[in-house]
Order: C-alpha cells, then structure tokens, then sequence
C-alpha cells in the first residue's frame, strides 16, 4: 500500500535512532523485531490521525515510532509466553538471545516509547496528555495479555479481550496523533471509535488468516492458534453453535494431537465459522468508517480509511 | 526513621490507588511487594527534593509513587532473573504466582508509574521533563540490569554497572522531585548528583550487609550473591589484590559448594574487604552531601541529609 510506503522511512528512521545504544547486546536485541519487517499501520495511523485534524505532517513522528515501540514491546514478551520460535520470518528475540534478554529487550522498547513521545515537539500541556494515554493504553495491553492467560468462555468475553490487547493500541495510536495534532476532544473520541473498531476488525481477520495463508507468507507455523488450544472467535462460534466435529478436533488439537490441526482448519472453514468471523470483522469496519464521519473531508481522512480497509482485507 | 516514618502514609495511599483495579490476579500480583514492605526512601527522596527547591509539599506525590513503582517493577523483575525466591519477607512474585504473571505484573508497574508521574497536578512543561527523566533513567536501569549480566572484569566495571542498576533510580528520584518542585537547571542537577553518589553508597552497603546480616532481618537468603557466583566490589577487592583465600573459596561457591559460602563471608571480612567497601560507601556518602552545600538550608535538606546517613549506615 502506497501510504503506508511513503512514511515508513521517517518512522524507521526515529526507531533506528531510538534503538542505538550500549550495551550493544541489549539493544541488538531490542531492535531485531524492527529490521525485521512489519507493516508500520499503527504508526502510519496515528500520523494520519494528527493530520486529520490539522496537526503539522512532521509533529507527530516521535508519537508514532512510540506506537510502534509499544508494539514491538508486547510482540516480544507475546513470543516468551507463548514460546513461539518464528516472527516476521526471523527467529523471536528470546530464541536468538534468551529469555532474560528478551524481557530486558522488552522493557528497553517500552521506555524508549516513552522517551520518544516526551521528546514530541509541541505544545507541553498536549505531550502531557498523550504521554497519559500512553500509559493507560499500556496498562490495558498489559491487562489484555493478562485475560488471554485464560480461557474465554463465551464470544463477548473474547471481544472483551482483544479489545484490551489488540485494539486498545490501535485506538492509542489515532488518539495520541489527534492529541498532538491539537483535535477537539470530540474529534480525538472519533478517531479513538475508529482505532478500537478497526483494531477489533484486524484481530479477528488475524485468527481468520492463521487458519487460511501459507506458513511461508505469515512468517510463523499456521493455526499456531489451535495447536496451542487458544479459543478465537473462530472456534469459539463452532463450540457455542454445538458443531460437534469442531468440539472433538480442538479437544484432540488442545491435547497435542498435530494432525488434528489441519483437520480442525478443514472443519471451520467449511462449517461456515471462518466466514461468521470474516463477516464480524466486515461489521465492524463498517462501523469504524462510520465513527470519522464527524471529520472533515481531507486526504489524511481518506487515507486513514484506506489503511482501514487494507488492515481488514489484507490476505498475509 | 521518624521522616520515613511521616511521610509513607501518603505515598503508600497513592500506590495502593494506582495499583487497584482488574483482572484481580494481575492487579493482586502488582502490588504484592508493595504491601510486603520497603522502606520507602526513594520516594521520601522525591518529596524532600521537591521541597528542598520551594516546591509544594504536595505537589510531588504523584512523582514519588512512580519512583516507587519503577522500584518495585525492578524487583520483581530481579528476582525472576536471578530465581530468588524471598523478598521482603514473602515470597516473589513469580513464585507465589508464576514467571509469566510476574513479568505482566511488572510492565503494570511500568505503565503506572508513567500514568501517575502524567496526572501530577503541576506545570505540564515540569510535567512533561520529569516523564522524559523517568523514561531515561528506565532506559538506562534496564542496561544496569543487562550489563549485571555478564561478569564485570574490575572495581570500574562493577561501578559503572551499580550506577544504572541501582544509583539511576535514586538520582531520578532527587531529579524529577526538583523539576516538579521547579528548581533551577543547577538545583536539579545537585539533587541528581545527591541522589547518584548517595545511591551508589546505599547499593555497597547492601554488598555489606548480604555478608554480615542475619537471615531473618535480611529477608533473604545471607551471602546470596556468593552463591550465585555474583561478583560484588567486596569479593572484586579481594581477587585484584590476589587474595588467594579469597580466590579458592569464590570459585568453590561459584560451583556450587554451599559450604564455601559462610568460609568466604568470614574471609572476606577478616582480610579487610569488607571494611574496604564500607570506606568506600563513606566516601561516597560525603561526596553525596558535598553536591548539596549549594542549596539553601531548609528543613527538606536537612532531612534528605539524614536519610543518606540512614541509607548507608542501616544495619539491616
């Protein structure tokens, strides 16, 4: 996608710059993830966001590489507790260092983001505020990833979590660009709405790819999800809709049973329950879109419900 | 100490306030070690600074809470680290709950300290320096913590570690507290240089008294950087002037041999090390209270100045 091309080598170039230090071990580790790929949505969204309600293009770039410091943060603590051994095609940080330096890597991306954002050339009382929503979004990503240690017994309680781990960044990073870009306080709501909605929209499109793209393509094992018996949307839409091939092939996956993966992925695809999620995450990027309506018409908006769609319609 | 004493209520109101909230196992886990104890010097240290430079005794509150909270974050961290199982007198974290839960605990301790540091009730261009202080004095505590990791090779590199790992965070203290309280760039930077000096004292005679406390007072296991094979300044004296006592009976403990432990503790004291290091940390205690003769003679510096001694001349 052409936008998110265009502003990525400013924001690599403020997470480079944030991630060079000593020891060199330590910040090898931290920035490993960050060579290493990603899209940069998060980042471009809450540059997009600032412009939206007429911030300077430039007055938000220490507040986007924070967000993708954040995320970066809790994609390295996410492969510790679920030992996964493959992100963006690269080994994860605790596997190529060990455990406590993945920990420690993950605090040093985590107070980086911090710095970063108090570095924010703007107005104070505004870098204060996003400086507090920072931290409040880092409280709920941590609470999120808390709850997913769990088992969520219904649908809701799923949202519930996702909208804590997953959306509540995506929401952080169009309400810290709309602080720093100067947005009324019902203009930072809106593009809060839109990050949690679309955030909620790219989650369930996530559990739905882990079961449907190429292991070579998603950069890890694919239905690494089931095999590690998580409930998704997915499966969770099978079990409450008393599909009884769905609740004895996670049973047997839960269990250890590696063939039982494919198989369970034939079942949900073909029960319908990978459609109901891909139709959820339609619903709610609707949803998002509609929650910009109040801003007005100018090319960061447009682009910001490109990236939308793109996030949800993407197929790796 | 009767400062300590005076001033904990508060600050402990506001920790038990940051750290209250959902899910309850997360929240329980946080502040485990808050309510275990401590002896809250480091936050007394932010208010007397503040104090010291004109501020409003209340005005940094807020700020000593999220010194204490970084405080706590580093510990539960330490313990997961190196496996020690006591603190305070409970037990870790990751062993009344799990490592997972414990590193979830600690990012919450993170992210709340920078959400209570942000709702300070003071000028947001104050504000917004004492966040970028934190963020950086985070930044480099998490270095502290990775050099510790290898092996420092002498007195120098041990220093240099002890000054991230420990002293950071008593400078921060003195720091933020002058900023919040509005003291000059010259007032702040003699509290930092107060807290530094006085915080690398206070680490030096915590070697001392791992080697000379009793179990119980300590509230963890005596000699425990011995058994770990951790080279402290006390055991670094002894090997550079080739203490072949020393030598032999640090490579026994360093292998395992429990019963080296209590034979090195008693070399190491009575060939002199142990004095050595507690020289040193008087050196540093005058060198502490040097950095503050060019602030004025208020009752808040008096006390910062009793609560050095109190550091550093503790006996458990």
């Amino acid at each position: 996608m052409k936008i998110l091309h265009e502003r990525r080598g400013d924001i690599d170039a403020e997470l480079l710059s944030a991630l060079d230090g000593e020891p060199a071990e330590l910040y090898d580790a931290a920035s490993h993830l960050v060579k290493a790929g990603g899209k940069r949505h998060r980042p471009v969204m809450t540059l997009l966001a600032s412009e939206a309600v007429g911030g300077d293009p430039k007055g938000a770039l220490k507040a986007a590489a924070s967000v993708e410091l954040v995320h970066t943060f809790s994609l390295v603590q996410d492969d510790v507790f679920d030992n996964d051994h493959l992100r963006r095609g690269v080994s994860s940080v605790h596997v190529g260092w060990d455990e406590d330096t993945a920990i420690l890597a993950s605090d040093l991306l985590f107070s980086k983001a911090f710095e970063t954002l108090a570095n924010s050339a703007s107005d104070s009382r505004r870098v204060v505020r996003a400086l507090g929503r920072l931290a409040v979004g880092c409280n709920r990503i941590t609470e999120g990833q808390a709850m997913d240690m769990s088992t969520p017994s219904d649908e809701e309680e799923y949202l519930a979590m996702i909208d804590r781990k997953t959306a509540e960044l995506h929401a952080l990073a169009c309400g810290v660009g709309g602080m720093l870009g100067g947005g009324t306080d019902g203009e930072v709501e809106a593009l809060e709405e839109f990050g949690r909605k679309s955030g909620l929209a790219f989650q369930i499109k996530d559990d739905v790819l882990d079961l449907t793209t190429d292991e070579e393509e998603l950069g890890k094992p694919r239905g690494s999800d089931l095999a590690e018996g998580k409930l998704t949307l997915i499966v969770l839409h099978g079990l409450e809709h008393g599909d009884a091939d769905v609740e004895e092939l996670f049973e047997r996956a839960k269990t250890g049973d590696r063939d039982a993966v494919p198989e369970l992925t034939d079942a949900l695809r073909r029960d319908g329950h990978v459609a109901y999620a891909e139709e959820r995450a339609e619903e709610l990027l609707s949803d998002a879109r509609e929650s910009l309506e109040s801003l007005s018409e100018t090319r960061a908006k447009s682009s910001l419900l490109e990236v939308s769609g793109y996030m949800v319609r993407r197929n790796f």
